[in-house]
């Protein structure tokens, strides 16, 4: 089974392992915004789709997905959860993973380009030197009072962290978090050194002091 | 000539495009941070690579990354210019796009995937229903007095945005971001369908009206 990120669209747009992953797939189960180039390709590779998505008027439920994951994986089946963009950047991957561990089907998840990279594809920056160094990602139906404290909700990530664990703790606590929140250093990316170190935001300094590589930090109460 | 994310540090992690791009390619330009595996593999491919990364103790300029890729190009090289992760997002695509489009050299941008999306890689959601539904990208060496215009200083990725112009308006302005603050409207992705509309933070909700996809929207001075 394989939850793989499809990116925004267009079939060219699929990482090298997404396409690996569909070549080997006998079913593929697909959000409603999965890009229509790509669905034809994968008809042309003769998979059978499974459109799962919840759009508006549909009542397909998020346990229906779930049971047919599982079903079919139980069935001996190779799976692909097709999910636009990231699978994990407002899309439920979280949750759809649990599941599959709970239910101990082996599964792997394989990243794609999330809609928040989609200026790039139109030459906008979303950061540009000396004019706004951070980006503030939100859905169009956030309330007007959760602006207030939007930065203490957030999930923070933390680019370019190594050197500045104990700036990167002020600055957070700062903004609002509390110092047992908890936190996650990945170091190396996704390459074959990469790692986690989960902890808490108060103790980001200390843990860093192992970490040599390239790193980000992530902190906010998304991640527990 | 084409500017390409490598993602975040896998092979199989590049997109098809950037590969069909690399193929091609007489010449890579690259940062230092682009993983060894994939380096690796462009020399099996028998590719001449340049290192142009700004690491520590380095010297090179910007303006000598511009100079390099100008004269390749006017060489008649195909030149690929990889940058690790997303050329847009703390990527600096922006300047190098805008001394090609300077020197009417023709290139073309290919996304990646942006370390932001590195955590999906372990598992980790960036957002989880109920929990947290926004995400605050920041670099390690944010100032502290920093966090106090955070939200005011920061470029606003609006998702799912279409259905809610007058909300993301009022919620922005409220974030505090002037009227007259630069937006754009993205509808359809990166699709064939896909375009963009520039305005206004106060025209976002007129400007609307003409849209019917997937949409989402992009506020603040990094796009100007």
């Amino acid at each position: 089974m394989y939850i793989v990120g499809a990116g925004p669209g267009n079939f060219e747009l699929l990482t090298i392992k997404a396409l690996k992953a569909l070549i080997e797939a006998d079913v593929v189960l697909h959000d409603s915004l999965i890009g229509e180039e790509i669905l034809e390709k994968l008809r042309e590779m003769g998979k059978e789709l499974v459109n799962v998505g919840k759009r508006k008027g549909s009542k397909r439920r998020q346990e229906e997905i779930n049971e047919l994951m599982v079903r079919l994986a139980k069935e001996g089946k190779i799976v692909v959860r097709l999910k636009s963009g990231d699978p994990f950047v407002y899309g439920r991957g979280y949750e759809e993973v649990k599941v599959l561990r709970e239910n101990g089907i082996e599964y792997e998840v394989v990243p794609g380009i999330s809609s928040i990279t989609i200026p790039s594809f139109y030459e906008i920056p979303l950061t540009r030197s000396g004019v706004s160094k951070s980006i503030v990602v939100i859905p169009g139906n956030i309330k007007e009072e959760e602006v207030e404290v939007l930065l203490k909700n957030s999930t923070f990530v933390v680019l370019m962290a190594r050197d500045y664990a104990e700036n990167v703790k002020k600055v957070l606590t700062k903004a609002g978090k509390p110092e047992d929140c908890p936190a996650v250093i990945i170091e190396n990316g996704t390459t074959k050194k990469g790692r986690t170190i989960f902890c808490k935001l108060k103790e980001l300094p200390e843990k860093m002091k192992e970490v040599k590589g390239v790193t980000m930090v992530v902190v906010g109460e998304a991640i527990r």
